[in-house]
C-alpha cells in the first residue's frame, strides 16, 4: 500500500463524514445529470422521463450473519433496502443489477437461494433483474445491488426541500427490525451455548419479519399521489430515525420538534424492548433497517393525510437556529441527538 | 448457513454458467427494458434516448494486489473497466455510482488516493460520479462501479448479431495487460526475498502501463461513427480474446476462423513473452485485461476500416457447424479454446 505520510482513521469521520470528504469536490459534467452523490439516488435525464439510480453494498459480518440471515430472505432483503431508496425519491424502481462476491464456502443451491429471493422481490415489485455478475471472494459473501427507476419530471423528492413549519411524517412503526435482531442475536448465543436448544421464537413473527424480510413501502408512494400530496422532502430510513431526521435537517438547513409521544411503535416492539431492558424510543431513533419513510409535507397538506392510519405526523420543522429537539413524555425538551448505527463500526 | 442437501460447487459451472444457470429463468415485465442480463451492460429506454448500465465488483486479492496496485492508478482502473462495458455496446457512459467495502488498514488518505484515480478518469472521460456508499469490510478492499450510459435509439451493439462471413475486428494490440502483470508477480517474489532489492521494470512502461493503468476506446467508437460503420456485434476485452470471441460465437450461433498471424501484439509484449517461456498467441488469447473492443463488421463495411492503422482485421464468421477454429503460423488448422481467466479461480 502506498500511502501519504499523514494518516487520518476513517473512524475519525464516519461514514457520512467519509463520502463528504472525497465528494465535495466533484462537480457534474453532463446535462443529463440532474442530481448527483448527496441524496438516497441519482436522478438522470435522458428524456421524457427522470431515470433514478441507487446503490448499496452488503457485506457479510458487517451487514447480515449467516447463521440467522435464510439465504433466500437475505436475496429479498438485499433488494428491498436498494428499492427503498428509489421509492425514498418519490421515484418507482425498474430494474436492479446484482453483483457477488462468493467464498468457496458457497454451494450453487445456496446462491440459487439467495438469487430466488432476489427474483422474487423484483416479482413483487415490478422490478427487472438487468445485470449480473459474480466473482470469488476470500471473505464470504458480498453483495452489490444498483437500482434504477423513474420519475416524472420535476417529481423526485430530494433531502433539501423541507421548509420551516412543515410536518414531519413517518410511514408504518419503528424499531421493529432492530428488537428482531436483538431478539436473534439472543437466540444465536444462547444457540452456541448449546446447539442442541431450539430457538424461542415464538410470537415474535412482526420483529423476526421486519428484521429478516422487511417490505419497501411502494404503497406509501402510490397513497401519496392518489391524496395529491407531493412531500417536500423524503428520506427511507435505514439507519435510525434520529439520523434521517438530521439529513433532512442539515440538508435543508431546518431545525426540528420531535414529540417523542407521537413516535409510532408498535406493541409486540414496546414490550420486547422492555423486556430486554432497552428504552422502545430508543430503538426507534437509533436501531435503523426499518424501510419507512420519512418525509416532510406543507401544513396545507395536513387534512389529505390525517385519516390515514399509516402515516404519523411526529414532528414539525423550525428554523435552523432552535436546533434539533425532542419533547418527551413528560413534556420536556431534550437535544435529539443522530446516534445511528454506523456502517464503520466493523473497523473499531 | 441454509443449504439443500445437493451440493454442486461453483467451479464446476465457471463464472459464465453460474449466471447463466442462475438468470436463465428470469424474464423482464417493464417496456423500459430493452435488453436484460446477458450482455455487457442493460440497456434501457426512459424517452427518446437508450440508457445503457453495467456493473462490476472488483475485490482484493482476487482482481488486484495491493502490493502493486498504487491506490491511484486502481482507482483509475476500476472505473475505465466499467466504463469498457458501456462502448462494448456502443454507447457513451454519462454517469457511475461507486460502493466501497474498506477494512481498517485503509487511511482516509489512502482512500483519497483511490478516489483521485476515479475522478481523473471520470474527467478524461466525461463521466460524472453520481453515488457513493462506503462500508466497513472485514478483508481488505472490495470496489464495486455501475456505469451507465445513453445511445441512439436502436444503436445499441449486442453480442448476438454477428453474420456468417462477417470480418472479426479488433483495436489495439492484445496480450501487454497479462505479460504486465507477469513482470510485477516476477519483482514481488524477488522483493519478497530481499525488501531491499529495488525492482528491475525499466524499459517496460507499455505493458506495465496496460495492467496497472489500461485505457477504455472511446475513441474507436467515435472512429467507427465517423466513418459510418455500425458494428453488427461488440464486446470488450476483459478475459482474453478467446474467451471473447466464444462469447460472440454462442450468442450470433456462429463459428470462426481466427488467423493467428493477424492477431496484433506489440513488439515489446511479444519479447517479454519470449524471455518467460511463454507463446505470444496464447497470451493474446488467454491473458485478458486488455480493454480492447472486439467487434465484427459487414464485409461491405471493410473498405471503410481498412486504412485504419488501429482496427484490425484477424478473422472470419463461419457456420456454426464449422466450430472455432484458428489457422496457426504454419497453415495449419486447430480447434480454438476459451482458456480465459477465471474470475472463480479463487475458489479452487
Amino acid at each position: 500500500m502506498q500511502e501519504k505520510t499523514t494518516r487520518t482513521e476513517v473512524k475519525e469521520l464516519g461514514e457520512f463524514g467519509l463520502i463528504k470528504h472525497l465528494t465535495s469536490g466533484i462537480e457534474t459534467q453532463n446535462a443529463s445529470t440532474k442530481k448527483g452523490i448527496g441524496d438516497d439516488g441519482a436522478v438522470l435525464d435522458y428524456g421524457d422521463k427522470q431515470v433514478v439510480v441507487s446503490t448499496d453494498l452488503l457485506i457479510e459480518g458487517v451487514h447480515f450473519d449467516m447463521v440467522f440471515n435464510p439465504l433466500k430472505h437475505l436475496g429479498y432483503k438485499a433488494v428491498i433496502v436498494n428499492l427503498s431508496d428509489i421509492y425514498a425519491m418519490n421515484a418507482h424502481p425498474k430494474q436492479v443489477t446484482v453483483s457477488l462476491g462468493l467464498s468457496s464456502k458457497f454451494s450453487v443451491e445456496a446462491i440459487e437461494e439467495l438469487y430466488e429471493g432476489m427474483v422474487l422481490a423484483g416479482k413483487i415489485y415490478g422490478v427487472d433483474i438487468v445485470g449480473g455478475d459474480t466473482t470469488s471472494c476470500n471473505a464470504g459473501l458480498v453483495i452489490s445491488i444498483t437500482a434504477i427507476g423513474e420519475v416524472e419530471r420535476d417529481k423526485a423528492v430530494y433531502r433539501n426541500g423541507a421548509k420551516e413549519k412543515d410536518l414531519l411524517v413517518v410511514s408504518g412503526d419503528l424499531g421493529a427490525a432492530y428488537m428482531g435482531l436483538q431478539l436473534l442475536n439472543r437466540e444465536k448465543e444462547v444457540w452456541k451455548a448449546n446447539p442442541n436448544m431450539q430457538p424461542d421464537l415464538d410470537g415474535y413473527d412482526y420483529v423476526l419479519e421486519r428484521q429478516l424480510k422487511p417490505e419497501a413501502r411502494k404503497d406509501v408512494i402510490r397513497v401519496l399521489d392518489e391524496l395529491d400530496v407531493l412531500p417536500t422532502s423524503m428520506i427511507d430510513i435505514s439507519d435510525g430515525l434520529a439520523s434521517e431526521i438530521k439529513h433532512l435537517c442539515d440538508q435543508s438547513s431546518l431545525g426540528i420538534e420531535l414529540y417523542e409521544d407521537k413516535i409510532p411503535i408498535d406493541p409486540t416492539t414496546y414490550q420486547l424492548a422492555r423486556d430486554f431492558d432497552l428504552d422502545p424510543t430508543l430503538c426507534a431513533l437509533s436501531g435503523g433497517e426499518d424501510y419507512e419513510l420519512l418525509f416532510s409535507i406543507s401544513m396545507a397538506d395536513y387534512e389529505k393525510i390525517k385519516s390515514n392510519q399509516d402515516l404519523t405526523v411526529i414532528g414539525h420543522f423550525t428554523a435552523h437556529s432552535a436546533g434539533m429537539n425532542m419533547i418527551t413524555k413528560s413534556g420536556s425538551s431534550v437535544e435529539l441527538k443522530a446516534q445511528g448505527w454506523d456502517g464503520m463500526k466493523g473497523n473499531d
